[in-house]
């Protein structure tokens, strides 16, 4: 059947991940091994996710690969290393007697199409997303059906995570090999359902430094950084892990907000340091604070990850008062209209009480959106044949 | 002869401290004790100094205290627990058959006041000037030559630094009575002569968290401090003591940047968590880095306490560079003839080289003004009557 083909193709989406117990800091880079282990949780793809096409055919003369539409260069480390990965897993499998027709493409070259439906301004890590999406795709291209950690790991470390919903740790294992820091799911998307999760995008204010880079620095000069990972961080993944399964949200947004922070004090113990928290950061930072001391009880937590955006979890019925806070502190520009995104919050007045705790001069646009969206499943296959992003030709089709 | 005269006055001066090794976080409340020993650079008096005046007299009928003019509660515990200390080491003296007519005093009141040569606006640590200048100065009162660490300690930690000039250190120490938690000269104010320190006076842009609550809050909940305390400073204290004595100024400014970072990374981990820093703060390091990127080494360092203002060191030859390259990043809005203080610099140009390495947006008016200062003296007695804040009838004297 495949034969008479001329191309086999599939097309399936992952989502991003945010990480409430954070990784930071390899102990092995070309393997993507952690310091530490880390936990996440999985982000609805109705707002947020990555599109994989990817195709073989015997007429293909080279791998390619288009990210949002422009050829990149396939010859990169990090995607060579996923599709050795996976082709050496294929193989693997065909070797074991378990034929497929599909394991018979393994010597035909692949192409590779993929997109974003949200913006690379939005500053969130695209790459969690889109290797666990390639990983994901090509093992359905090739029939691999085994763990997918090791091939999404070698493109970024966090995209591990986004092979699951839910809620997902990525245990950092002990080997030398790597073959025991996979990813695992602590528990699947139906589980919390009243979890929300609000992406407070904020004007970027400066260069970052890259997270390959910076934990590479921070692993060399911090001395926190060590600590954190061997003494702190074992005893928070269990403490997760049970705030998780008991649905203890003040429990899980206080270890989050603490956790986030740590991160970041390790950042600031590199040398040179590292700053990712902006103004705008903190300044959500101290919203989160005074709204939840206003409430005498933690109904809101924020994490950052290598950026200044925060992201915040919220119960559903906390999310209109707290956007409503997010409103008074950041009043929007222009785009008031767009201000919310993704799932629909309804509008609430704000207590003068809740204002005054607030006690803040309100800094216009500071936030630039707010995109609201809540706990997903992991990677899915799109079955209809045209969501493909790549024709008939092998080649991306044009944008519609 | 004293009791022929109705007042006994003495007046001494003290000098504030900027600690490169930072203290942060008490083992002991009442008697502060650290739960880590730390080293400071005593700067100079010419530019910043406390004034205190210390008086007995028969005919006093209360202890009485003032600071900058205005009459405090002397009922307030730091201070009784100075108090009570030096009367008590005075008796000690005495009871060892020491006779001194000083010592006669014990039974009577005392009027103390106090005055700071710098603004409180400046944001710099008064109290450990402050109750250095008043441990030192009852001690003459009262004819007290121990060690008066543990006076000066009862009333703000690091005022037991301000007891020596030059480079001092703190010994935590081990016993529970703090008996050996004592300051000690680690090397003399005429021992490295180049050095040249510059506090930057940064617009204070919210209220910070004062020393005392952040470090209890600290102590209780970051678990990155107990670990610096523990395992880094030790080994920070040889190797400072080490650059001091060599006079290593590159190791000296590393060390000394890494351990203010260190030290703020612990108030981020603190939860909720503490911000000293402002964005002028971090705007500060990063032009400091970037003039050392530079020049290919590390010739400015910088420190910052429980405030916005950065303290930064550099050997005499690069100041006037240094002051060019901060009038360039932090403009002086209208007081441009008074952006410098203390000692002279002279202005230089700044080369096309350097200006473009710093790569920075313009904030006007971030530095409000520099103070340019140097190693100087511990505590001096001012022999002259006329240095007296206390006139003969034991209050201030009208301001002139």
């Amino acid at each position: 059947m495949a034969s008479e083909k001329p191309i086999v193709a599939v097309t399936c989406t992952a989502p991003v991940n945010i990480a409430v117990i954070k990784y930071w800091g390899k102990r092995d880079e070309d393997l993507v091994l952690p310091i530490n282990s880390s936990l996440s949780v999985t982000l609805h793809q109705d707002q947020l996710k990555t599109t994989t096409t990817a195709a073989i055919s015997k007429d293909f003369t080279e791998d390619r690969i288009w990210l949002n539409g422009r050829e990149e260069d396939v010859e990169q480390p990090r995607l060579q290393a996923c599709l050795r990965e996976i082709r050496r897993l294929a193989r693997k499998r065909r070797s074991a007697g378990d034929e497929d027709p599909a394991a018979l493409g393994l010597s035909y070259k692949v192409h590779v199409a993929s997109v974003n439906n949200f913006p690379t301004a939005a500053g969130l890590a695209s790459s969690a997303a889109g290797y666990a999406c390639l990983a994901y795709t090509l093992a359905q291209v090739y029939g691999v059906e085994s763990d997918l950690s090791e091939v999404a790991r070698r493109g970024s470390g966090s995209a591990c995570r986004s092979l699951y919903g839910g809620f997902v740790e990525w245990q950092m294992g002990e080997r030398a090999d790597g073959k025991d820091s996979i990813a695992r799911q602590v528990a699947p998307e139906s589980h919390w359902p009243e979890l929300r999760v609000l992406i407070l995008v904020v004007s970027a204010e400066k260069k970052l430094t890259g997270s390959t880079a910076g934990m590479r620095t921070s692993v060399e000069t911090s001395p926190l950084l060590r600590f954190r990972a061997e003494s702190v961080v074992p005893a928070r993944m269990a403490e997760m892990a049970r705030c998780v399964q008991e649905r203890d949200f003040p429990g899980f947004a206080q270890l989050t907000m603490k956790d986030s922070n740590q991160f970041h004090a390790t950042c600031l113990d590199t040398f040179p340091p590292i700053s990712y928290l902006s103004d705008t950061s903190r300044r959500v930072m101290l919203l989160v604070h005074r709204f939840n001391a206003h409430h005498g009880r933690t109904k809101v937590a924020y994490t950052f990850d290598a950026g200044p955006n925060a992201v915040v979890f919220a119960l559903h019925d906390t999310v209109p008062e707290f956007v409503a806070a997010v409103r008074h502190c950041f009043p929007p520009e222009s785009n008031g209209d767009k201000f919310l995104k993704g799932l629909p919050v309804p509008p609430v007045p704000l207590s003068d009480e809740l204002k005054a705790a607030l006690d803040v001069d309100p800094t216009p646009g500071g936030v630039k959106y707010i995109i609201a969206t809540q706990v997903g499943p992991g990677p899915q296959i799109l079955e209809d044949p045209r969501a493909h992003l790549l024709g008939p030709d092998g080649l991306p089709k044009p944008a519609a």
